[in-house]
């Protein structure tokens, strides 16, 4: 089965306290992306790699390339205005039958898991890594903000992966914008969402602190 | 108002792939209950703080105290056999009006959020540091995992801080397994959880990625 990866890059990086997106941040020496785009080469040099930018920053990351020497193989394509329209966009171009989405902020992408989620997919159609929370939770409320019973709860990351002609059909809806993830999507259309072990160090880089963290995960 | 502070310390670091207790880990040349307990008394050299320890761990934090020239101003107090009874033991010793109790293996403490806590919970009776999750979020159910929407939850950190009076009636009713946290127990009570805004830095030291990062957080 052919496998694709899109890989979305849309963030400004506001909570970064940075002018430069955060994807392009500079981490051990080259750009956030350039991490992720080559792990996911490195477990399987057949996936077809879609990365979506915004097009104001396709230059940018052309240009990146090119300083970098970076030849890693990956097809660029134009974001669209939220993230629902750049993996649309991306869903045209791909040809897979199992599809995996991806932030590409989260550079650190373990084989086990990524070769874990392509199996469950294929027997499933729809699968997510999902990690357990160590921390109390609450609910917020109109008064008051309400104890809830975290062992029932998981923190859901990425890649997130779906046979393709499920994928495609969920992207037919109209956009919606409390819709943050695919999985929601594909959710709204009636498939169920089944659960993989995810990665504590599968880190999505939000805020500066979670640099530090990475840059040594990867070293 | 007279403020204590009870650092509950019982884990036994099964996550941590490590013999010690990883409240007793070595973090930038001192066990991480040293940071922890120092951070407090740098905030305010009058707090009262209260350490709870197994028994069996005693002799050795006093060891570790000796080795260490450990002499910041703090009462060790026997933990009992689960944090809910090692809580209850340090408030039978406690003298503070205002009472916060603290997760030891969350070293990395500012002074502001400290500060913020006990003022509120001054006029409060009850409040939790809060954090909003960046990540998507699924509730799991017998058959699958649905989608919740993040916006409506926090995670909930330590120290959470209470009117004495308010904390030491709700650790009269008896253990219950499923309580995971003191603001749980003070709304089993009847008493309303107010939120503060907690510190995405106040990371409690769970997995060993977690070390490497409050390791460069507390340089």
């Amino acid at each position: 089965m052919k496998k694709t990866i899109i890989i979305t890059a849309g963030g400004e990086g506001k909570r970064m306290h940075s002018k430069l997106p955060k994807q392009f941040t500079n981490l051990n020496g080259k750009p956030i992306l350039m991490h992720t785009i080559r792990r996911f080469y490195r477990i399987d040099k057949n996936f077809e790699i879609i990365l979506t930018l915004p097009e104001k920053h396709i230059k940018t990351w052309k240009k990146l390339c090119l300083d970098h020497d970076f030849e890693t193989p990956h097809h660029t394509v134009n974001g669209g205005k939220e993230r629902f329209h750049s993996v649309k966009n991306a869903l045209n171009f791909s040809t897979g039958d199992l599809i995996a989405v991806h932030d590409g902020v989260r550079p650190v992408i373990s084989r086990k898991m990524v070769e874990n989620l392509f199996k469950e997919a294929e027997k499933k159609g729809a699968v997510v890594p999902a990690i357990e929370i160590n921390e109390s939770l609450r609910k917020v409320g109109k008064t008051e903000a309400k104890s809830v019973d975290r062992s029932k709860y998981r923190i859901i990351q990425t890649p997130q992966v779906f046979k393709a002609d499920i994928l495609k059909k969920a992207y037919q809806i109209s956009y919606q914008k409390e819709i943050t993830d695919d999985a929601t999507l594909v959710e709204k259309v009636g498939h169920k969402i089944h659960l993989v072990e995810g990665d504590i160090n599968n880190i999505k880089i939000t805020f500066p602190r979670d640099m530090l963290l990475v840059e040594q995960l990867l070293a």
